[in-house]
């Protein structure tokens, strides 16, 4: 159910929570099928995610009853496809999903072998993704930058800026009447690099057309994270600047 | 089950995690005795937090199952007292707190008088609360001083900036050596007045012997937040300077 601290002030679900409930269900799903970050972290591997594509097709709101559909169809040797759908209490689709995910060994912090995690096999299921595959997002020419300096709560149970808080901060660069637009859209995200406590990042974004590219970067330019965000449907379009 | 979302660094819940657990549960156990936020919405009344009073003996760890106790045993014109304490699997006590809330009309965003609140009554306990209630905490001359301005994430589905916001602007000005302490502590929050999207605030804070105090002003140099962590046992105190 959507919970009052999970809406805006539209009432709807943000794209921060809805990405939120993906990242949960995926990992009670990982835990109950013994690849979770429970059994993971105690063997110094941890799951990373790498790239998203997110179709939204509506937000919905307050106290609304969702029901999350996740698997795993897909392993290659460094990335594994984990798949979403979300429909609302009258079964009507509300949001789907393709999101690729790293194993890495947390003290070389390098990516692991998926073809050698003898649990994975097993739990892989035939149905096709609903959406494509994330793409990877070019750099942009920002028309607009914010500074951000990594703090405390930025950060996670594995001392890196959590996935979360990258979109955070992205969207927190735009303009609130933005935000407030009721119609669908489609995202895609790349998780590039790691970012750590203190870290100073420049969030940017870059408008073309019916589109908006952002890009984080640290202060040796490396980017960190990039992420476009496509309003699908009769949008009265506004340009930014 | 604490989340692996809810826990900082050191693997344990952080504070904002621990007050989000108790703020979720008040809203459940008032929503199913009919004077949730659930109903009040729809009759353009809510719930807003005035001060609370909390003692923390630990900090539980990632995937720790912890249970919650909450009841109420007051209210008087404007303000209502709802107690929680927190046990872990071995029902060991590591946590108790003491909050008031004023209920307010969402028009005139004036408190309204809890004694004409009928369904009220007939859920009060006799239970008397764990901790001592929450204090008037004063004025602080900050030594150290950050600005934030309000952002969209930041505002919750009332428009204003979420109670837990504030908490996390406090926290992130500490140092990280500091809030990786295992130490148990005190806090105690009072909520003042209200802040919303775009405003700039001014976060400081003060050290006097084993306690900090926080304050959170607007640019019209009203107090928004005040607060203070006071660490209560054999502590290795380090000035922040």
């Amino acid at each position: 159910m959507v919970q009052p601290a999970d809406v805006d002030f539209s009432l709807r679900a943000t794209i921060v929570s809805m990405i939120g409930y993906i990242l949960d269900i995926a990992g009670i799903d990982a835990d109950s099928k013994g690849f979770g970050i429970k059994k993971l972290t105690r063997e110094n591997r941890s799951w990373v995610v790498s790239r998203m594509a997110l179709d939204f097709y509506r937000f919905p709101y307050k106290y609304e009853t969702i029901h999350i559909t996740t698997w795993v169809n897909d392993y290659g040797k460094l990335l594994t496809t984990r798949n979403f759908t979300m429909v609302d209490e009258n079964y009507n689709s509300i949001f789907a999903a393709v999101t690729q995910w790293a194993m890495i060994d947390l003290f070389t912090r390098r990516p692991l072998d998926l073809r050698h995690v003898d649990e994975y096999s097993q739990h892989l299921c035939k149905e096709k993704s609903p959406i494509d595959n994330p793409h990877k997002i070019a750099a942009i020419i920002p028309q607009k930058t914010a500074i951000h300096k990594v703090t405390y709560s930025d950060i996670d149970f594995n001392r890196h800026v959590n996935s979360l808080r990258y979109i955070t901060l992205m969207v927190d660069m735009l303009p609130i009447e933005f935000l407030s637009k009721p119609n669908s859209m489609h995202v895609e995200i790349n998780f590039l690099h790691e970012s750590r406590y203190g870290d100073i990042l420049t969030i940017g974004y870059e408008q073309s057309n019916s589109k908006l590219q952002f890009e984080i970067k640290n202060v040796r330019n490396i980017a960190i994270c990039r992420a476009s965000i496509e309003w699908k449907t009769d949008t009265e379009w506004k340009n930014l600047g």
